[in-house]
């Protein structure tokens, strides 16, 4: 399945791309398909490997952070795999560019 | 923690009110505390439990759908519990109104 | 049409339900119809009139804030007034409780 | 400001990339700076223009559908344009990889 998120703490100053870059690295070390985008990061797998990245990168925020806000979306399509891929390119087919 | 979720089938139909009435029996027999909106359901307890009950909740659409759409959107605040109370009734004070 | 959003200032401190009751004052003197959970603000109307009201919502706070976040959901239902009374009437009739 | 949204038929079937190809060409032809992701869109602009691009997508779904779902998140933010862009960069440079 495909999931975004975004998790970041409330309350502790304007700028929160450090704790964004922390959260990267778990993401990273965790050996998940993901995509950066500039509002959220995109993942790809089964249910249970998703939600433990997300779970580890919400609480490393929690360190140091008394308020965290984390919205998860998911997308889960029977059959479908590597929508990460697919998705794009399905869409790219219909607008006539492939 | 806090948290509000919807969950629903895409392309089973418009009407999905009797796949919300499925979930709504998972959360209830799940035991956690939880309150229904037009929108979404909120219910709040430890990460955990919150999540293993909208695991459930999304795979029971997942048996009659071959696509489960899933929102989620935490509020997780240190030292705050029962928040589903505390939220609305500190809101009222600041309104005046308590 | 349904809306669901939540608007909050991020950088300003943990506490932020001062902000909601700002947000909270702009929504009743809007005479529009909503409804207050402990995590979004459900409000129903007509798109123009539900967008102008969450746009004074996020640049009330914004007054105050260098950053605000700001999240909006909407259930838009072709024949369907009135949702914010419908469909959890809908959702008890199916749970046996009318 | 950067807002990042979906918008989809509810009750069409399960595949809605023909409908989403709709929308994108709805964006391109505004002019508005766009960002595909296998999640949702990416524009970059001012309120209104944002909200007049959401506004057309979402009706131009719902043409042809008696149910349209739509989520919005919206990350405003003084004196930062080309979030779009500078979000990711900032992101990397934190992470060393500038």
């Amino acid at each position: 399945m495909l999931a975004t998120f975004a998790t970041f703490p409330i309350g502790k100053g304007e700028s929160v791309s450090s704790d964004v870059a922390r959260v990267i690295k778990i993401i990273r070390e965790s050996g998940i398909s993901y995509q950066l985008t500039p509002m959220a990061t995109i993942i790809e797998g089964e249910w249970d490997d998703v939600m433990d990245v997300i779970k580890r990168c919400h609480h490393v925020l929690k360190e140091n952070s008394d308020r965290v806000y984390t919205t998860i979306t998911i997308d889960d399509r029977k059959g479908h795999d590597e929508m990460m891929k697919t998705k794009i390119e399905s869409l790219k087919e219909k607008l006539g560019e492939v």
